[in-house]
């Protein structure tokens, strides 16, 4: 048998292996193109984070492995959040991954909102079973007090906070944790949901209410400006109603997204806390005028559910569309040659090309491996969004000049190679520009103002996307609508002028429009 | 009553009410100076650690909170390790906060040294008491398994590895996760030993023994220049005998550096792991001719132990001393002045000063906070370890000088303000040095060649320190040493020429001398 026999058979039964094993998952994988959108959203996103080597589901319940190309992007939009973080005037620090069961239970909301779906440890210790089957939790190493594993860390700051506050010369505190949470979620997705995931979220204290309000609206800002000049998605600033309102929370804060099959996703939260937590965990300060009073908090975070957005918010059939700010490769260059001295001359124009990108801070690499044809290269780096795609061939090198393809537009074009950084330079900021416009365009166009509630299902039903209208302000019919229709309403927008109309539901009066979608 | 007088009362009952509730702990903190390190080492390092605000116990048993001065040296250095990894090919990602408990038993050694320290999930909700008393934990959301929180990950890595893994041309997978991990300690102490605790764990898969080997001294070598260049710490390499290895390791190498007290710490490990986790969970691949093999795999880790190493390696009894490369605050500016006129002058000078250095990438702070006396803030920056403090007077102006203190040396001296940037590029790289080549000496006049087992004892129980003594390799001699005197072996050093003798407890003949030492 030859060496090519003996691989053929080796993945003719790799192939049947994953057929039995994972069914129908592994034989689309096998195919060259991925689900379209317009046929199945939800296995179009499924296929795209897996193919594209973003993440996928670990053996443990919920959890996901986030492999190192989606989490290079992940990496991407931690420096940038971490640096607007940085520039107003946070800091990190580090808080334990478990909170003792009382902790939970001290601020009342906090725990009736988390304690239905949280991982609980009960012991310390394994021991080999008697009948020698394995090991075992040792029932000798109970837990006086059971832990939480944090599903968010108020409860744990709050309680450290009492011990650093005690006049206001100690306020403000101003400190972000980057961590791992986890929530039991009975129902998981990649990215959008799932038991454990990685997060930031910020803690901080105030001597005034005004100045903690402040803080909740930056933040607030600084998502939006992240989710708009990075991830060239736009968000709608917004509160939250009650009933949508963070457990403990006084004031939630949001920015809400649209996807392109016309859901909402909720994209990061900043809570104003009012005096909650302080009460619940006794941190008084001493005023300047020597009156103690109890401190204000702010909590906000945003999380791995991001990179579901980034991908939902430009991706399309042919794989994931990524904006250049976070594009882990914002270049690719692909040689296209037959003879090794092809390939030298085409490796000679482009280390031109590397070095002065790189020197611009742009990050590009050069695919010269001969293992793969530069057909499968082009599938692969479309897959995985990379924004500019050079080729470089024989004629090309010839004539001076490069191929360069647009993964947002999918145009290409010749440029000379004395002009290409340049171009390229040019290039990765209007593709910024143009995906960022294009999902602009794509929420105008689903976006829809009704005045009847006939109105607000036919636009829920037919193309989607945000629905305006007005409502009395009551939990009671944002729950019939809910019951009725399953969209929720997204948040009261922040940025709109009064406009007096009737709740599309009960006919009662209303001062303006809330946002209303159906939505991760 | 005035404002002052109510502010004083203020204090003197915070100061009361701190004594009856805290105890001793904080009637040091009072204090002005640090316990010493000649009278109580262990007493000062504690000290430091809190009075500098690095990290305090929270109050979860044995979970530290990191606060956010000591995070932001963590983060410096996180920043250059995570550099060297993906400068020698490796990628991050993540992987599952939890292990299925059968996982950790495939690997026999492995389950048997991390059974037995492991906080274990067994239950995902908590439901309010029927009492009325409480939330408690819901006996109806057991687990049907119960996953441990991890450790170390190479169980939930393999486990993902084997699908990762058909042929040679998934190989090598050189990944790094950055992350939290628990091990259930009884005794613990801030940075040096947590039940949770922050670090990096390397996993690597290889095609061959050789490509193995040598990726687990790399990044031995990655782990001794980190120490060396950044930590200005210098470490012994060397090899792990049986008794100390990694469970589940074919060969645990470590770097050991020696501390102030004489004692020896280990800063990082590298793993050789052969086939066992392969064949533990079945990772296979098709070699280039065609036939299956177990793949090669390493592991290697450093964690938040290494701020430890870094504040006993260098601190004196004033606080920490920090190496340059690793001080978040390089360079502290301090004005010293009683008019509003003079500050302003100072003011102009400080910024000319903060603008030039800042292009060049140091990081320096002008502290003109009103509210604290220059001789605070000396104290200040020289217990939180800032390399460089500038003070700027009124004769300064008026002389263009500056005057600069060293935090290493102490030593002051005055510089025209046009020489002041030049100046300061000099001195960081000054201190660097300087500080490695002090820890240098010290450890080479603690680091004593014995020949017979009362010398031995002698060395450790007279100045401490590194012991380099014969062995006759069995375990039973290593554990007999270890039983009389509290010394083990730290390692086998690697650069080392090979001497024949007799071991010093056994007599036995012995090709080397290894390293012996007390140790954290």
């Amino acid at each position: 048998m030859q060496k090519t026999d003996s691989l053929f058979y080796l993945y003719l039964l790799a192939y049947y292996f994953s057929e039995l094993n994972k069914k129908h998952t592994n034989i689309s994988q096998m195919a060259k193109s991925l689900p379209k959108r317009s046929e199945d959203y939800s296995l179009w996103y499924n296929e795209i984070v897996k193919r594209a080597d973003l993440a996928e589901h670990s053996a443990v319940r919920g959890c996901m492995v986030i492999k190192p190309y989606g989490y290079s992007i992940w990496e991407k939009m931690q420096a940038e959040i971490d640096r607007m973080f940085k520039e107003t005037g946070h800091t990190n620090a580090y808080f334990p991954l478990f909170v003792p069961k009382s902790y939970l239970s001290k601020e009342a909301d906090h725990v009736e909102g988390f304690a239905k779906e949280c991982a609980v440890v009960t012991h310390y210790r394994l021991k080999n079973a008697d009948d020698g089957s394995g090991v075992v939790v040792d029932p000798e190493a109970k837990l006086e007090e059971e832990l939480i594993v944090r599903p968010t860390s108020e409860t744990v700051i709050w309680n450290t906070y009492k011990n650093w506050i005690q006049s206001y010369r100690d306020l403000p505190i101003l400190v972000n944790q980057w961590a791992n949470v986890v929530r039991w979620e009975m129902r998981t997705r990649l990215f959008l949901r799932t038991a454990e995931f990685l997060w930031q979220e910020g803690h901080t204290a105030h001597a005034t209410k005004g100045e903690a309000e402040a803080e909740t609206k930056q933040m607030l800002d600084v998502y939006a400006e992240f989710a708009e000049c990075f991830m060239a998605m736009p968000v709608i600033k917004g509160v939250k109603t009650e009933s949508e309102r963070f457990p403990g929370a006084v004031d939630t804060y949001c920015i809400e997204a649209l996807m392109q099959d016309g859901k909402a996703l909720q994209a990061g939260t900043s809570h104003f806390l009012g005096q909650n937590f302080a009460k619940a965990f006794d941190v008084r300060f001493a005023g300047m005028d020597g009156k103690v009073d109890y401190v204000w908090g702010t909590s906000w975070g945003v999380s791995t559910r991001l990179m579901g957005a980034l991908i939902m918010a430009h991706s399309d059939d042919q794989g994931l569309v990524l904006p250049p700010k976070l594009a882990p490769i914002q270049v690719v260059i692909v040689p296209i040659y037959k003879t090794d001295e092809q390939l030298k001359s085409i490796r000679k124009v482009a280390d031109q090309i590397r070095t002065e990108l790189r020197s611009s801070g742009i990050s590009i690499k050069f695919d010269d491996r001969d293992t793969q044809s530069p057909g499968w290269k082009f599938a692969e780096y479309e897959l995985k969004g990379v924004p500019l795609r050079i080729a470089i061939g024989p004629r090309d090198i010839e004539n001076g000049t490069v191929e360069i393809a647009r993964r947002d537009t999918k145009e290409k074009a010749t440029y000379q190679t004395s002009a290409v950084c340049d171009a390229i330079r040019g290039l990765l900021d209007e593709i910024q520009s143009n995906i960022y416009r294009k999902a602009f365009d794509f929420r105008s166009d689903l976006t829809t103002k009704v005045n009847t509630y006939d109105e607000f299902k036919e636009a829920l039903d037919g193309k989607g996307g945000f629905v305006m209208a007005h409502w009395d302000g009551t939990v009671e019919t944002e729950e019939k609508i809910k019951a009725e229709t399953k969209a929720t309403i997204r948040c009261i927008p922040m940025d709109q002028e009064e406009e007096n109309g009737h709740c599309i539901y009960s006919g009662k009066p209303s001062k303006g429009r809330v946002v209303f979608a159906r939505a991760y």
